[in-house]
């Protein structure tokens, strides 16, 4: 058992919007995006775990940034494939993507261990996240392993990672996107085949899914994604080249829909 | 904090001499050792952590395989850098070697934990164990790292790696080889280096280390490895081609030291 | 331009039956099959550059093998991916199939000209030959890729393989496997997804292959594959556990067929 | 062979100054310096191998932009390590040098081919460049590679390069440095362990460097690198944060310097 205790360290539920970014996504020498520049403006850091990004290093110090802003810490466990930046379907086995899970979350505990800080959620990265969403196999077999650290997943209401959630008793925070899109269906999209969001246009979407549960789908259609008028969490990339003012244009929405729809939890 | 229970899983003291083999060595589908079939022969099996070899199902597999025989099961660490087998010099910083350590660590014991199994050891393979009797700040930076995971280490008596571990609160297992060899002055050799020990001439080792502590180094003179009169761990390689052979001879003399010297503990 | 030499070095037609091996399919310390061991026995080489397996001394050295043993010499560029050995899906886009095929065969370049070897032929490997059979996108890459080196492709007749390597100007040369199976409908399955094949069945397949065209499927039946009344080569693995028996097996077929059907071109 | 003509196709001499650039060094999503900002400004790419950076479809894109803007290319094979980047010491038989050096150049002459574009020189990456300066087993397996390609190596004059290449018959072509330094003895330091230096500082040394051959050193001493009073070929780095600037204020001190000692040569 990772967890024995039977007091929960982690919230379960949320009480207003949340900002999550995925972090720690360098490898050795090759950068990747601005941590330390937008660890004030988030709430959940979702720290890659050297599958598709992440080394030790890489790791150790985001968990420290981390820390240092009082940043939520979740795994973000990727397709092993650093070249593809685990944003291409690679076929694994469900018994190679449970251990895969279990490995790369095992990996990031140990600095979560070592910093004293929680392990608040679990996200798959990419191409891993996006399969899960609507192929059965590939979400049981991830769901199963990450039944084991007894913490939420984050994912995408409606989909099989509400319902795969369910089924292992993982505490389910739901997920929408700004940055990239999904299908007038409702589809969630990978980075390749979304469209640049402008800051702009991401601080209305923003608003828009806080108040509505509505975003622009890739066709500009808005679509329903299943978080309205609920505490969600609003996921925001840092490997996009504005994504300062992405995440800017987001805080300032998501506290104004937090202000107006949910400041009895503030 | 890794494991605050205060009573201790794991046993820090050998009442006797053991046996300790590398296992799950094998990646993707590659091939490593016969570990089913050693198994049944060993004390402890160091599992290999993904650095030089050893996957997720990989590990998985080990992890089980050392279940279902009872054998204890240590993480074996080692250079990432799977194409040289973590038998080559690999240059680390210190920040570097101590964040690989914990990663590799930290990834086994998701697998230990899945199986309810508890991590007896630490071991470093390969070129980083060599390069840990030595030299201060390899060494310096594996045993703070090693530290974190309140597990004994084994490691070569009268080296940095006794010191070192005494220096960082690890209980010390001393370690022996009788498959590859050390020099006169009582250098351990890696794989390269060493000669080819016939299951003979490793039968005929392990008694001199087992009732002597003494070992024919690479030159075929006697050199005192430090275990001389006292319990310690020998380690076998499941890499070699006649592995089997070389188990099954040294499980001899060893059972038979044991039978003469220790069998009040048995 | 790769080779503007008028005269062709290689031979662009089969005049009897032949077998063809992959070789070189080691890694760093990780062990292929026994290259050495099978080279006398073939009559083509398929040397694995550095995607599925290989690296470059083992390249260089596989190079050297099969001109001591008058073997000739393909490339057997391989999905970049060791983990998965080549025999899993990757996704990857035409230019980058496109450009790994000229990277992997320029690299066995390198090795050849060293040696002074001519390059006899390209044969892709795994994953990426299965798809090339009946994948337009994926054969097509390839097959302009192939073209710059003015060399024969292997690959199965009346597939994409024939009608890509027509459409790109590549000489084709049918080949046949015995030792993985295709399904009843004549498509080559992988080696997942086959039926071990003891030698005897091999040396049995083998002569109906020669005789007849026949090959039986993975459910035993009968299918034709296209080669029958004509000279193909006929592939087998090294890095099967009976390979040698294997290979041994075929090798009296085909010099059996060749002999009855063939004898004029000896 | 590699190449049986009797003409070559590469000039084996300065006539000027010249900017070489190292380029390509991207690897997958991860982005490398921005080389179409900086060929307009340089003679000579150096583009990674897929050793420390690069990779298929980068290398053949580097080749594309060296042609559209005339920049000669040569290959910049880099030790087998992209976690590294071929910055950090990897320990290499001669044997694995030797034919990593032919892999990663032959791999270049594929897209060099495709493209109709000449080999124009090779210069290793980091660590090799710089190990090869002093240490004589891997300048000599280094060199005995580079030798099959009939082409020019850069390297530092008055070292083990230099005499490197005249033992192998490898036409030298004097490389000097300012954005890394120099120790006051005048052996190159890698990237790691020089320090940062402005546009300002690269123009005033670059211009010191063609008039007087004297460098300012690590600790400020102007040290002579054996280019006094001919044609050299200056390395700047693209990898930096300042590379453009950088390129260009070398590129204002070059053309100076050409004009004012080399105008006959224009």
């Amino acid at each position: 058992m990772v967890n024995t205790s039977t007091t929960p360290l982690i919230a379960h539920r949320l009480t207003r919007v949340e900002i999550n970014v995925d972090c720690g996504e360098a490898f050795g020498l090759w950068e990747g995006g601005p941590d330390e520049e937008l660890m004030p403006m988030i709430d959940a850091a979702n720290i890659a775990c050297g599958g598709h990004a992440g080394d030790p290093v890489i790791m150790r110090r985001a968990v420290a940034l981390a820390k240092k802003y009082g940043v939520k810490v979740g795994a973000h466990p990727g397709f092993p494939d650093k070249a593809g930046f685990g944003r291409r379907r690679l076929d694994m086995s469900a018994e190679q993507a449970y251990a895969e899970m279990l490995f790369q979350v095992g990996a990031l505990k140990a600095f979560l261990d070592e910093a004293d800080v929680p392990l608040n959620h679990i996200k798959p990265h990419g191409m891993w996240y996006i399969m899960m969403q609507n192929n059965e196999d590939v979400n049981d077999a991830a769901m199963r392993a990450i039944a084991h650290f007894k913490v939420p997943v984050y994912g995408l209401p409606n989909t099989l990672h509400e319902s795969g959630a369910k089924k292992y008793g993982i505490p389910f925070i739901p997920e929408a996107f700004v940055d990239v899109n999904y299908t007038t269906e409702g589809v969630l999209l990978g980075v390749p085949g979304s469209r640049k969001m402008s800051p702009e246009e991401i601080y209305v979407a923003t608003r828009s899914l806080g108040k509505e549960g509505l975003v622009p789908s890739v066709h500009h259609v808005p679509v329903d994604v299943g978080v309205r008028g609920k505490p969600f969490t609003l996921c925001l990339h840092s490997d996009f080249k504005g994504c300062r003012e992405n995440v800017a244009a987001a805080r300032r929405a998501v506290d104004e829909v937090n202000k107006e729809l949910y400041s009895e939890s503030l």
